[in-house]
């Protein structure tokens, strides 16, 4: 039998993703390839009370289709949020959920892309981005990322030369490259927009996990009609759960909701309900500061591994979020580091995936969520036998 | 602000179903015009011993990310199913978990479908599977669909002269019409499209819900590599959590599995593990038996209350699922019943949207499963009324 694809599928870049899964499935190999939250993180037990007070009180209701935009106490405590924690006047009717962060991506790019349209996208950018973006065939066009942010040059003459539909970047630690955007970066980038027809898409995934605990004010803030947020609970509740959100301008969002609901009518409304339960009954900030705490003691022991074992690579130093990125010494291949990685019981993510023009292939992703701080130790140790070795 | 969307946004046909929501929410009002399965024949106790167990076991991984083709022992039990209710050698390798029967929709059509590619679907055609389809821009051809399936003649001429990429199609109580394929049709079917690269896209969300209890051979029998099944535990277990699956050859399955990843990396994990957890602890022949006997019943009390008081309309008669559709006297059309039920306290799907061309404006899909019997009896007296005063 002869299956008649769309060509869309020759643009979809292979994925590492569920070879990570597997990776990580293997307990005698410890994994800094991974973008695992911590799961010892997960407040368990508060999820559970919450699942059982949602059954207790309307499981009918909870197990029942409901409408597109999702469960309005929800939408409601998300824009609360942006309200309090950012002095962004968010209301519930710019609120749509969706099945995390990555079907914003999905979603965003359907309402955007036709065929040949020109998105513009950081360097390295997000993997997740870069498969959901690539299946709209669209031309992708890159900024380099450097410590506080785009290069501005390169990215006022792509916003001002090139017709971008939109820019999609994750200001706060990115993935890959755990770097954030300062916040006068953030205005300039406003400030070039501005002028232009083209749509800010600031992937906020890790926004609530800085270090010192401070938030950073998106670019949305600037330019409040020109610029989309989105949202997970993935990385601060669980990620099983699958809900994130979009807040966008109406104009957008009316349109997101048709494409949404096409795609599959609401998301898990048993899941929105514990997590509305959840949030409303636990103090959010006090489990993030929990998390950050962890993340940000695991981050500094990874640096420090580092900077001791193998001062020959340099990386980034985050400020929050779950990854940073390694440059290997000139020579080294990150593919030649992960198969031998692999032999010696060490796993880290070749940075190429990131990059795609084919470079970057001196790059690697590590993640300090995921392993213990023994596993860290340890991990490291193997890691810099490896790059001795080679 | 000006957005500048996508072409295929022109294509999304204007959308019913947040409007049947607000409708259903309404309680003055007897609603014919959604589709909701009983919300009291969700096994609310069942289920919430189901949760409780994974919330008891290990609910730390169930929160967690998982792989995106979905919890295997749930696939397990999805492929085993197949083998002992239709004798059909499925394995778990070929099913993917999705967000219900909806999704399948948007995937199958973005691996296969160009724009302006061909895609044939039945008239009536279901409603969300013409939203999902439109976004891709494809040509969408339609064979008129007779009691006992589609009209072979137009059906033959279609498959073998134009380049149709799949048809779609609901051979079990199909939605809106209700109606079923005879076992002649499905091998007739197979038979045409066997000659053809077109693939039978098989959508089997009413399959377990025959009146009689006796399953039907799906056409994928005939044609295992040409056919995908996709189901759903909405309508049997429980819709809020979106929980379907395709099942398919590895060749599809493939693809498939890559746009679903880049939708939305994976399927609400922690709702996989409850469902596989209550499937394996309850008695689902028993379960979807109880469910059947109020459908039908309420099914042919609605066929009853027609023929008596509305002698006027004729009306499909279903063998299963949760629809039957009404064709209006000459000179009536749907949307003024609609408009003059509403006023009235009763609410009927005008059947307009489910034909791409405009026709069916004297039909109307009503739905026996949502409202209880005693709704049944008022409502049709309201419809009566309404129906016979126009």
């Amino acid at each position: 039998m002869h299956y008649r694809f769309a060509d869309r599928l020759s643009h979809a870049p292979k994925s590492f993703l569920n070879e990570l899964f597997r990776v990580s499935a293997d307990p005698s190999i410890i994994s800094f390839a991974g973008g695992l939250p911590s799961s010892a993180l997960i407040d368990t037990d508060g999820i559970r009370t919450a699942t059982y007070q949602v059954m207790e009180d309307d499981p009918s209701i909870a197990l029942q289709y409901t409408t597109t935009d999702g469960y309005l106490p929800l939408r409601e405590f998300i824009a609360g949020r942006y309200r309090s924690r950012l002095g962004i006047p968010a209301t519930a009717e710019e609120i749509q959920i969706v099945n995390g962060s990555q079907q914003c991506l999905d979603l965003f790019a359907k309402i955007f892309l036709n065929k040949g349209d020109h998105v513009g996208i950081e360097r390295p950018g997000y993997l997740g981005a870069i498969e959901a973006f690539s299946l709209y065939e669209p031309i992708i066009d890159t900024v380099p990322l450097e410590d506080d942010g785009p290069d501005m040059t390169v990215f006022e003459r792509l916003i001002h030369r090139s017709p971008e539909k939109f820019f999609y970047g994750i200001p706060n630690s990115q993935n890959p490259s755990g770097r954030t955007y300062s916040q006068e970066k953030r205005r300039a980038i406003a400030e070039i927009m501005e002028e232009t027809d083209t749509v800010f898409y600031e992937d906020d995934a890790f926004g609530e996990l800085f270090f010192d605990n401070r938030p950073r004010l998106p670019v949305k803030r600037y330019i409040p009609d020109q610029a989309v947020l989105s949202g997970s609970f993935s990385k601060t509740i669980a990620p099983g759960m699958r809900i994130g959100w979009i807040y966008a301008p109406s104009g957008i969002l009316t349109q997101f909701n048709i494409v949404k609901q096409a795609a599959d009518l609401h998301s898990n409304f048993f899941c929105q309900k514990i997590l509305h339960r959840y949030l409303i009954t636990h103090d959010l900030d006090e489990h993030i500061r929990k998390i950050v705490e962890v993340y940000s003691r695991k981050c500094r022991l990874m640096c420090d591994l580092l900077d001791d074992q193998l001062p020959q690579l340099s990386h980034t130093t985050p400020q929050g979020g779950m990854f940073l990125m390694a440059t290997l010494p000139q020579g080294l291949s990150s593919g030649t580091v992960f198969e031998a990685g692999i032999k010696r019981g060490v796993a880290v993510l070749p940075g190429l995936p990131f990059y795609i023009d084919g470079g970057g292939t001196d790059t690697i992703r590590m993640n300090f969520s995921t392993a213990s701080e023994e596993q860290i130790h340890e991990g490291m140790d193997r890691l810099a036998r490896v790059i001795t070795d080679l």
